[in-house]
């Protein structure tokens, strides 16, 4: 059921030994909502914990500070950023699946899993409704719970980057500044710190790119022992498709990634130029206008010349090359 | 004469033919600040228009949008965003020295020059003030306007992430996405946009970096001849200081750069370890505790274990090696 604003404060002012369900793989913005209302739920004597499937990366939770683990039996359970009950992971899936009682989220694309449910796809984080939340309930916005929902809002957001930021987005910022948030510390951590093996691996990524069509289509390939032989994580990995897109000019940007089993994974970001959707559906794949993939059988080299042909066809109907 | 917001409302009111200048160099706060202004006089039916002793980069100027150049007699000129009179550059200094009637800054380090002058050192952007002169003039926060306002405000503050942002940034970041300003736009040119020789040459450096004391310090060294070497131009370095500091685990960073005459500039960013001012000082540099720099004589591979020793006594100092 669809609840608005007034219904979840009184049923977080009504209930106790309240549990707070955090996303598998926790984000920014799942970790930040999570603790700023377990804080602020703690702060009215209630007791409340986070519960998540996955651990908490290092380079996030140290934004929460410390806190510590209260163990009680859950009699009231908020799923905080979770836009589908599959993202729970399947521990907390096994355990929750059917007793979430209140779902609070900004996605767009949140499919109903809980009794009641409040999705406001306006939030650019689910920390900005969170923040509104905190107010209402009357708890004093701390310099702990400004940092919680600064981490939520300027992850999501990419340090205020993206489209998503509204006047609201902003509004709630100057707030959690006002509260005491350590805005700088978090920001160089997040967005301004990065593992040396990372900008090794970036600047090999950044060697690799083969540039097509007058330089407006980048493509780069990673094979299928690329962590291996650089001695690389997944972590390490986290920024690749932003490389080729970056480029000045590079209005296409391809990712190539081999897979064991003899096929390779393309993920397709394109500017205003073409629709990256239409290029992927030709390979039984698909995604947005800016965004999309597909899976092409067989090695990195094919699956390239491929793709490519695929793309100089489409150029060509648009009297571009 | 040090005036208040209200005589600059005064005297923008009060006068005609209005000339703004920008600094040299310009970066996009005194681009923005000096364009804001401008359209918001135009829009009251005076003439006014910008000055700059350099040309304007294509990546900032972009985002004032269209404008013509006025031609009239300069009846009264207003400085925006210079800090010293030496920031003219040498043509408008020759032209204008001894004839600024205003100058609005909100640089600490402002050196009186003008015959009035409105300075707010708690502003992080000269444009954070130009929007609220916009204000109290009475004239409407365009979309072009708060284009201007917000490409001073984002490029001051590193998209919000500096700990110059208060609680009054935000407030007014929010006023301009209101205002129609196309943050999206101009973020991803300013903040996620490099030239494919800025990528290139940025991988050479990181692959240049050397690491001492647990992989504590990181050093860069840039040989006179690199920007030949590899066809790139000044621009292509804009980000290079950042290359090493961005580095987990990476407290103590340091660029030496050799200039063609046998001497090496130094630069030198720590984090909260070692004091940087101290290190720079031993070579007759100085600095701040965060940011410093000296002149070293000598070759690179010299300045950099010259270098290095002062580090590792620091260090050991403070018991940390």
């Amino acid at each position: 059921m669809v609840i608005d604003l007034q219904k979840v404060i009184f049923n977080l002012k009504q209930n106790d030994n309240i549990v707070i369900l955090a996303h598998k793989n926790p984000d920014g913005d799942t970790i930040g909502s999570s603790f700023a209302l377990m804080y602020a739920l703690q702060s009215m004597g209630k007791k409340a914990r986070v519960l998540c499937n996955d651990d908490y990366p290092k380079d996030l939770i140290f934004a929460v500070g410390d806190y510590s683990e209260e163990s009680f039996e859950a009699e009231y359970v908020v799923s905080a950023d979770i836009s589908d009950i599959q993202l729970l992971g399947n521990d907390v899936l096994n355990k929750y699946e059917d007793k979430i009682d209140m779902a609070i989220d900004h996605h767009r694309t949140h499919k109903s899993f809980a009794k009641e449910e409040y999705v406001q796809p306006t939030a650019a984080a689910t920390a900005e409704i969170i923040y509104e939340i905190i107010k209402l309930l009357g708890v004093k916005i701390t310099e702990k719970i400004a940092n919680c929902i600064y981490l939520g809002i300027s992850t999501d957001t990419g340090c205020f980057k993206y489209s998503n930021v509204t006047k609201h987005t902003f509004y709630v910022a100057g707030e959690l500044v006002e509260a005491g948030a350590n805005t700088a510390k978090i920001n160089k951590r997040i967005f301004d710190t990065k593992s040396r093996k990372q900008v090794e691996v970036e600047s090999i990524i950044v060697n690799s790119i083969k540039y097509y069509f007058d330089d407006m289509c980048a493509i780069v390939q990673i094979p299928a022992d690329f962590l291996e032989t650089h001695g690389a994580t997944e972590d390490d990995m986290c920024n690749v498709t932003n490389i080729p897109r970056q480029i000045e000019g590079v209005e296409i940007s391809v990712i190539i990634k081999e897979k064991e089993d003899g096929i390779c994974k393309v993920s397709v970001r394109c500017d205003e130029t073409i629709n990256a959707a239409l290029i992927c559906q030709t390979f039984g794949g698909g995604g947005h206008y800016a965004a999309a993939g597909c899976v092409i059988g067989g090695d990195l080299d094919t699956a390239e010349k491929i793709l490519i042909d695929v793309i100089e066809k489409r150029l060509k109907e648009i009297n571009i090359v």
